[in-house]
């Protein structure tokens, strides 16, 4: 890593949905917005482009490039081809995570711990002595649970139920109908979109409106999903090193449980009594402040092995 | 209808996956495979083409034309076009239906009762002194709970919880990859087919040979499916005039059901429980046979009004 007066940063944090970006100067930063990071493209390709339109019209000089990618694998982390994409630009240090990573380091900085990355799907990342654990994060068809898919697609389904009288009533059918349409094409309509999965996870929102609002299934709903996530932190604490009676931090990262208070407490209550010793916080900061922290983590650190850098 | 000596009767049981098709004559039937009709295309063009090849080379007669077809919506209903593109061939009568009437034919006949018609998908349909009531049927993304689909995804769920450390072992961990292949990898490929939903049913006969070796987390997945089919039998059970204590006759059409007995004990032990005087019984015959009893429906008849005629 480059480091002096000279030095200047772009951090990036890539997502599906769009990307943050801060260029940091002699103690100046400035944070803009970006495209998403599609990784069913070349990743390191759209990186490069977003450094270049951070770095327009700037001089060239030594730069430290950090991106976290939303989804990133392991052959789409490709730090060389990324430092010479992005050579011209003064870049000389670069360094790739995957989000979760990000949002680790974001979320509990350099202590050990547990963050769960909660959007569309989520992801759960354990740091400890034994090392790192990365928990579900298997996608919306087979995983992500807790995730704002898995609590709109529940919702969805509990208006179904009512509908067809397989359940008791709930809140949740009306506000199906106002955001989608009659129930008996919702189906259809939702399978032949190709944002449904977009669609689907939307509809958590409107679960945690109706919990709010006091719907007996949707507060379940808010329930399960919570049980949900403090099973991937524990799954995560356990294969990382922890007992139960072991202080440890566990935070969060996303705008779902930041947002969403019955379900942050439900997640505290399951952890409080699941994972004795293990404590909720509030996260110290955003994911982009963790992407900026990824090129100071210590030698030796166990998100030490996630990192891939060039430079 | 047409009847006497000289008519013949084709009828067509159309699915996603394949059609049976039956040919009638003189008290003489014969029956063959054809392909399946895709309900994404126009479908009484597909049921005619499906009609020309079984009566090719045979010379033009009166000819009574049915068709069961997967997953049926009403505005591709259109018997008159069907009676149409048909009438070269002699045909002068049509009788379209949704396969959950052709599936409850070949079940129950023209009994009061249930039948749940559990494949890749499930739905269930109630015929009583209140009418009809047809449960469930949503899809894979929102619903068919119960059906291959469901079951399947269960299933690669607890192989990738077991993967995880969020649940104990299960043999379903081992089975999936020897199916799929390593488990990292697993949701990337599945969302990238086309045939996703039909790989993930296919899982469903894993999940079976997996209980049948004793493994408790598949053994709880079937009993789980049973419990949401038992479900949507009594929703259809109540909403067409059943009262508890009233005999009903409550039985099956599928691959699903037919060859997983622990699945049918499930069910067969939740109806009794949870429903008394509903008895569950096999099927009468399959749902192809239940496509010739379309045209005999009595006039009056609850499902009379689910028949989509012309001629």
């Amino acid at each position: 890593m480059t480091t002096g007066p000279d030095t200047r940063r772009v951090s990036i944090d890539g997502g599906q949905s769009g990307s943050r970006v801060r260029l940091a100067i002699d103690g100046t930063t400035t944070d803009r917005d970006d495209g998403p990071i599609f990784t069913s493209r070349p990743v390191v390709e759209q990186v490069a482009e977003i450094a270049r339109r951070a770095l327009a019209d700037a001089p060239v000089r030594a730069t430290t490039l950090t991106a976290g990618v939303s989804g990133l694998t392991p052959d789409q982390s490709r730090p060389e081809r990324l430092l010479a994409l992005t050579a011209d630009l003064g870049v000389d240090s670069v360094f790739l995570v995957h989000d979760s990573v990000s949002a680790y380091l974001g979320a509990n900085g350099f202590d050990h711990g547990v963050v769960t990355a909660v959007g569309t799907g989520v992801v759960t990342l354990g740091v400890g002595d034994l090392g790192t654990a990365r928990i579900d994060g298997w996608g919306h068809l087979l995983g992500d649970a807790g995730s704002a898919y898995w609590i709109g697609r529940a919702g969805l389904d509990a208006a179904l139920r009512s509908f067809d009288g397989r359940s008791g009533a709930t809140s949740l059918e009306r506000a199906a109908v106002d955001e989608f349409g009659e129930l008996p094409e919702l189906y259809m309509r939702l399978q032949g979109a190709p944002d449904h999965v977009a669609s689907i996870a939307g509809f958590a929102r409107i679960v945690g409106r109706e919990a709010d609002s006091g719907d007996g299934i949707a507060v379940d709903i808010l329930r399960h999903a919570a049980t949900e996530l403090a099973t991937s932190v524990i799954a995560a604490l356990r294969r990382t090193g922890w007992h139960e009676g072991d202080a440890s931090r566990v935070s969060w990262m996303g705008a779902v449980l930041t947002r969403n208070d019955m379900l942050r407490e439900h997640l505290r209550d399951e952890i409080s009594t699941r994972a004795q010793g293990a404590v909720v916080q509030a996260p110290l900061g955003t994911s982009l402040d963790g992407v900026e922290k990824v090129a100071d983590t210590p030698p030796g650190h166990p998100l030490d092995i996630e990192i891939y850098r060039a430079g």
